[in-house]
């Protein structure tokens, strides 16, 4: 199974492939940081998160892409941003008939360090021993996509076979839409 | 000057073409809704906005886009589901180079009202006598995307044409983002 993992984020959105089923050691087969410039117009940060996107989905063609569930008890500038960038992430996943994936920062943190209240340390160490990496990957929006991709290889194998035949028939006849012209 | 409307949301998504100059009476070229189901997957959803956003972009060429602005202290859920859906509308909009204006909510009503605090209703009737039509569009997400296209043929004309040039500018000279692959 070969699973995409986003951060997503306007001025870092961490991306991160590793291969591997449960229960056997995993490959890392990239990790990177797709950013966009903080003073461009937010159209265009949008479309350069799109690019991006798209270049690791082409390079990498993972079978899952797993996104961070975006919250908005945060602080208010930074979750919007996050949430117009994990729109992207979804759209350019979905418009391949790719399944898409959200996991919570603390179900990512549990799976690949036992807790849920892990620090970006302890998680950074982690993916570090499970992919056989030299150090820990920076910076840590990366190392955290690559967690996220570690973590839906661990949860719910079945659960991902069953998205996977649904988003395949969902792209195969996508929903339309109608409008009213004067 | 021709301007698309926005009035971003994931079930409801309130689309509105307004031509004219600040100063002369305004034209409706279409008004309509794109529509997405919530049982569907997040993902799909977005791929129909998308596809809603382009049909209506191919259709009427606007010169702007004018999305309304999103804040996140309302409900959680909704205020996800509306910065998703109007990232998906700015993100379409930028990738062919039409500049994306943001106006608040109360902005438009001010604009078209008079008031910044006006109800639904009232930005309904003042939308219905100024593109002279029979009755005011339905749903109030039609009627709300007209309001978003007047306030932005009746704000700041000359901020519009520097929006213009630096759009075209950003869409020929894309923003490039790396990354690393093992």
């Amino acid at each position: 199974m070969r699973v995409l993992g986003v951060d997503p984020g306007l001025t870092r959105c961490g991306v991160g492939v590793v291969e591997g089923v449960a229960g056997r050691p995993l490959t890392m087969l990239g990790v990177g940081v797709v950013r966009t410039p903080v003073d461009a117009e937010l159209g265009q940060r949008l479309v350069a998160v799109e690019q991006g996107i798209e270049a690791w989905l082409d390079e990498h063609r993972p079978e899952f892409v797993a996104v961070e569930r975006v919250f908005s008890q945060h602080n208010v500038r930074t979750v919007m941003g996050t949430a117009q960038a994990s729109a992207v992430a979804m759209l350019c996943a979905a418009r391949r008939g790719i399944p898409v994936a959200l996991h919570t920062p603390s179900e990512v943190k549990a799976a690949v360090t036992g807790s849920g209240r892990a620090d970006k340390a302890q998680v950074g160490a982690m993916v570090t021993r499970l992919l056989r990496l030299d150090a820990p990957p920076k910076p840590a929006d990366a190392a955290d996509a690559l967690a996220l991709a570690i973590c839906h290889i661990w949860r719910a194998p079945a659960q991902n076979r069953l998205q996977q035949a649904v988003a395949l028939h969902a792209a195969k006849a996508p929903i339309t839409s109608k409008g009213r012209t004067a």
